[in-house]
């Protein structure tokens, strides 16, 4: 490509052995204690015991875009991760990941090229949910020597992309079994909007739903004699019924290791704990009155599309506007404000949009930077 | 700084020559023949005429972090721009910016010293909204061997940050005028909510009580011996009632050269018709239904804080809801749906969050692609 000079290079917020207190600020802070807590509590809830069969765990690194938490993930047991992107995929292997499912449709030559090129370099799966991408994902594999693997994405309920479950997902199945670029590997049946129903009985009831259309799917499927492999999908908010259904055999969570307010907001009774690993540092640069400061955060540090981030460890105080540089915090009658140049921790909304906002990971152990990890595949969008 | 390994270079998603349908998606879109439109109709609402003064512009640089943009208001007559960050305003001025006010405290030790340090490379000016931060921008200039502008930011009903009108913005400006390493170069006096107030008559309201304050404290300022050179602020929405208030000598509009969706719902009557340059084109990736296509743009391509992006030129399709890297559109009773791979522009909702998601500007003039601007202060958040 014909590529002009690149954006400056990346100075990162903090030194290694730095207190938190002198990273400067805004910045994407990383409890690594919490963090490998949270890797923990997954990978035992995943594992299975004498009642219990194990799943495949295949966490989804859209919500990192890190090669090192990609790297520590497949270290605890993953099989590989889930990208949205081939662009994120190509980041990941560059970064030295091997096994990658794109959970996503791939249109339009340009990137169905690189995706059969990255082909060629690890373990890569892609979705398909039409005919006509299947169709086009079978030229590029041909004409590039690979035998790509395909899943055909089924809509459980999301109503965003996906094949319907029956006979037009078997259709689809027969297509992409038909295609000699491809090799049929099974399914990605993940009902997104089931993960923040606040309530345990109304997620349980979307994704046993969810299920029963995977379920029902899988049959026909089997029957007109094509072997389904891999069932997958699942997130954070609802892993447990997926697990459990008898159908899934693949689990994709992201967001268990970092956790966020929206999340938070959930009914999490019967779940393993996890902790907020992943905070946003911030400055009060302006006390212009009593009852409100102005942080340094704002719109470009963190996404409010879940709503605003959260003040922790501090009552009184809350996060109310964000403008593109500021944020706007109430303190509340009787609360003690925090004094100008006094940093506060926010919890993101939503940690996934809020991570491609930053460059790099200040990866903290008990209140020390002992790591720097870039977000590898920021702004990794095509 | 111990910095480790920046993430990987970033491959921009055209080349120059390329028809705007081959662009890869999604992307960030600059019809350079609207934006030269807006920046001619701004500069000819700011020059001076028989009856009515000039004004100094200096455009805000947030809309866009570009150096090559900087650089072409510059060009066309502006002062020089505004930045909200010491490190957007590093950047900058490494690419080739020399005057620059960054209208926003700046608060903290490191931030001071590379503040001042930039302050020798180009003129750099700054705002305060208290006693404690002039008197740490004073010993940080003293030490660096520069004096420093400095200009009060004054709270004309924002309500986010700055100092009262009046008494208090008085004793500020006493105590920048008696700081030896500063220089009182005014007051900075936005108003950032009277922006995307609907009705020119409520902009006009708002802007007309803010200048009366900005003029009651420049006259206490002025009778208490202290020169107030500049009074400076405005925005898109507003800046023509800054212009003829007789009080501001500067005007800060940003996104008149982009326009956005929030924007476009404002009354504009007696204001430039400012037209949209800007637009992520994005590609579809999945036609589920007759009544739903789904695109490959969501949160980390568009920001939503100010609404939904708008899909330009193609009545009867409505982008109702954005997931992290989808963007689902309804196709109204009628309307002919855009077919799988069909490439449509997208209005961002928010013009200054969405460039910084994004590394290029990928500059079109009639359909073909001319340059690539990076967005040069990209993630520059300290």
């Amino acid at each position: 490509m014909n590529t002009p000079t690149a954006p400056a290079s990346l100075s990162a917020p903090a030194t290694i052995g730095m207190p938190l207190v002198q990273v400067d600020t805004p910045a994407l802070i990383l409890d690594l204690d919490v963090f490998e807590h949270n890797l923990a509590l997954m990978n035992e809830a995943v594992r299975g015991d004498g009642a219990r069969p194990g799943k495949r765990l295949r966490p989804h690194a859209k919500s990192h875009k890190s090669a090192d938490i990609a790297k520590a993930q497949i270290a605890g047991g993953a099989a590989g991760v889930c990208c949205q992107k081939v662009s994120e995929a190509e980041a990941l292997v560059l970064g030295g990941v091997n096994d990658i499912l794109i959970c996503n449709e791939v249109v339009g030559a340009v990137k169905i090229a690189r995706l059969v090129a990255l082909a060629k370099r690890a373990r890569i799966a892609v979705c398909a949910d039409s005919a006509a991408n299947v169709a086009a994902l079978n030229v590029a594999a041909l004409g590039a020597g690979v035998r790509l693997e395909v899943l055909i994405e089924l809509d459980v309920g999301a109503a965003r992309c996906g094949v319907m479950p029956g006979a037009p997902a078997l259709a689809l199945a027969k297509a992409v079994a038909a295609s000699p670029g491809l090799r049929f590997a099974g399914m990605h049946a993940y009902h997104g909007s089931a993960q923040h129903l606040r309530s345990i009985a109304a997620r349980r009831a979307a994704i046993t739903e969810a299920t029963e259309k995977a379920r029902a799917t899988r049959e026909l499927i089997l029957a007109a004699g094509i072997a389904c492999d891999t069932v997958t999908g699942a997130g954070t908010g609802s892993f447990l019924f997926e697990r459990d259904g008898g159908v899934y055999t693949e689990l994709q969570p992201g967001s268990y290791i970092f956790m966020d307010a929206d999340y938070q907001l959930n009914d999490w009774e019967g779940f393993p704990a996890f902790g907020q690993s992943l905070h946003i540092l911030t400055t009060v640069m302006s006390t212009p009155a009593p009852d409100r400061v102005v942080v340094d955060a704002g719109l470009k540090a963190s996404s409010i599309d879940s709503g605003m981030p959260r003040v922790a460890g501090w009552p009184g105080l809350e996060y109310l506007k964000a403008s593109d540089e500021h944020g706007v915090i109430s303190v509340a009658t009787g609360t003690v404000a925090p004094a100008l140049g006094e940093k506060l921790l926010l919890v993101p909304g939503h940690c996934d949009p809020t991570v491609n906002m930053h460059d790099w990971f200040v990866c903290v152990r008990q209140g020390v930077v002992k790591a720097l990890w870039p977000v590898t595949a920021r702004g990794m969008m095509w």
